[in-house]
């Protein structure tokens, strides 16, 4: 993958809906974008973290906002460039590398079609290793570094930089300057260097979503199911089986918050499993009991096509499979907890994680 | 006036109350931070307008935000120049000259603070001749000048930038930005040229506030009331004379909104007044007639001392003068009234000019 096919885009938009936890937006608005951009800007070269040079200065660029808003209003070429060139205007500084801040949907895309606009190599990592909500939620955070300048733009032209004092006064600050633009927003932040990289981006995971998505979206030959095959690689967990029933969905501070019900199937006849977003799939519960927590993963799969399915796109009479993975272990600390666990997002769970969970539940 | 000294602040303080009509916060907190910097950073030098060389660069520097939150939060010197640094770095250029962007308690001040600080002289002149609540209500707009950048900075130590596409944005960015600063923050935008100046900026306001002030705060010994002489200076009326009966004060969308009702004394025995805010009096009606509207300007004075009641230190039981003066010409154009007028506020009536009021108020 040392350059990105449009075969490669389309797989990393189904994979990274996966990984992207049902948040990140509607994984064909980004296919369309970073498709685009690269036919009208020519193909984007793929770094891995260790190809670094430690100077090089490694950008994020991402969709700010709720999902909801932001496949209502797609970014222009324009709008999507504007953040890049405020950054290095704020901080006078070229950049050499665009990255993923994280892998979802959209948000693995754009930063695709913003490194083709600009001639720019895409780095193969990301710095949640899934998405989550809120800007500080990233293992930059974790790691100390701060976001320094962010760079905001939205379709109407206006263009906004931050210069936060902390990680959470970038995230309260950009937040409501993307509720302001309308609810969603292009931003650049936490530009860092080649170094910081190697030490705090999750590895990789440009290439997995890939994988995941080619698996999920290719017909296979072999007896074991692709979703089957995809807990594998993953060390996954399959949660339930069912058909939704009931989807409470709000938007509500710039986000899309709310909760999704599934009556049983199969061997899960009978039981009844209740998801909780915040753009992202947050906590899953079954019958009552916690089964998957984050900041581990989870994702609704089409029980058909094997096909994620958005919190957005999740609609009633749907039939899923609901799957959860462990997350990285940067997030497993006491920091990655405090800062993007169950406490945070007010559910009153302590974390446990996925593979003690699924222990105790067969216990029961 | 070509060196301010502190009774000129003393007395800018009082008459910018009185021309910020009711808004732009506590005159008390404005001259002590004016105070504070002229003594630790120097004395300030003040400009006409006249004077200006038509190339020099001109800032405004002003507070965003509830008054009730500033006097909370009274901005350290450090916040004071942080969204000037910003402003001039985002925009590669050097300031000559500060100005305030409106005639009001503390915002006719803190640009006299700001300009102590950075050893700028500071203009006699502003872009509202009052106070008024929103930030495109500047004559600049009304001329059709563009915000350009506008840099906003809070007591954390947080650094702002916005490129709007106009007016509105600015407003629409910079207060949800103010929001998020947790209610109060100081804004350089609006930069010009000493040629755009001269044709928006209103002249001499610095020196009529100082007028105004002169006269409310000196023992006189003319047998003609202070209030009286101000009214001559300033072409008003008298709208009414009574005790403050009923205040309804809340804090929305990062304004002071409400009203008060005043119940008549004297010649206005058995009527009764009602004053409508929005950090600024933007409308006074007596008996259900309005004798007031916006842009024209509405100033409460104590009864006792003639010293300005601000809409946030107006207290059930004080005793009151309200008088009422003619909006600059800038403001009585159909733009003026378009951007500032009663309409714009959601107040059911047209604009009717003071003068026309206070004689149709004869006949009835």
């Amino acid at each position: 993958m040392n350059v990105l096919t449009e075969q490669d885009i389309k797989h990393i938009s189904v994979g990274a809906a996966v990984l992207g936890t049902g948040g990140g937006g509607d994984p064909y608005i980004g296919n369309l974008m970073a498709l685009a951009a690269i036919r009208k800007y020519g193909p984007v070269r793929v770094v891995t973290v260790d190809e670094l040079d430690d100077n090089a200065r490694v950008l994020p660029a991402s969709g700010m906002g709720s999902p909801s808003v932001l496949v209502e209003k797609i970014p222009s070429f324009e709008q999507l460039s504007a953040p890049l060139k405020a950054y290095e205007q704020a901080t006078e500084t070229k950049t050499d590398v665009i990255m993923p801040i994280e892998i979802g949907g959209v948000n693995s895309l754009i930063p695709v079609a913003v490194a083709a606009m600009n001639g720019l190599p895409i780095l193969d990592g990301d710095a949640m290793g899934r998405a989550f909500p809120e800007a500080q939620m990233v293992t930059f955070h974790l790691d100390g570094l701060k976001p320094g300048v962010a760079a905001i733009g939205d379709e109407q032209g206006n263009a906004v930089t931050i210069r936060p004092v902390d990680g959470f006064w970038a995230e309260k600050l950009a937040r409501q300057v993307t509720i302001a633009m309308g609810g969603s927003s292009i931003v650049c932040d936490y530009g860092i260097s080649g170094k910081q990289a190697k030490q705090s981006v999750i590895p990789g995971t440009l290439s997995l979503a890939r994988k995941i998505g080619a698996l999920l979206t290719t017909q296979v030959t072999t007896d074991i199911h692709p979703i089957t095959q995809m807990l594998d690689i993953l060390e996954g967990v399959k949660l339930f089986k069912g058909k939704a029933t009931l989807i409470e969905r709000r938007i509500e501070g710039g986000f899309t918050k709310g909760e999704a019900t599934f009556e049983g199937m199969d061997e899960f006849n009978s039981q009844t499993c209740k998801l909780f977003f915040q753009n992202e799939h947050l906590l899953a519960e079954v019958d009552g009991h916690p089964v998957a927590i984050t900041p581990d993963l989870i994702a609704v799969l089409d029980e058909e096509t094997g096909m994620p399915i958005t919190t957005e796109g999740l609609k009633y009479g749907a039939r899923a499979v609901i799957v959860a993975f462990p997350a990285n272990e940067k997030w497993r600390t006491e920091i990655g907890i405090q800062t993007a666990g169950p406490k945070y997002f007010k559910y009153d769970y302590e974390y446990i994680p996925l593979e003690t969970l699924a222990k105790e539940r067969i216990k029961r």
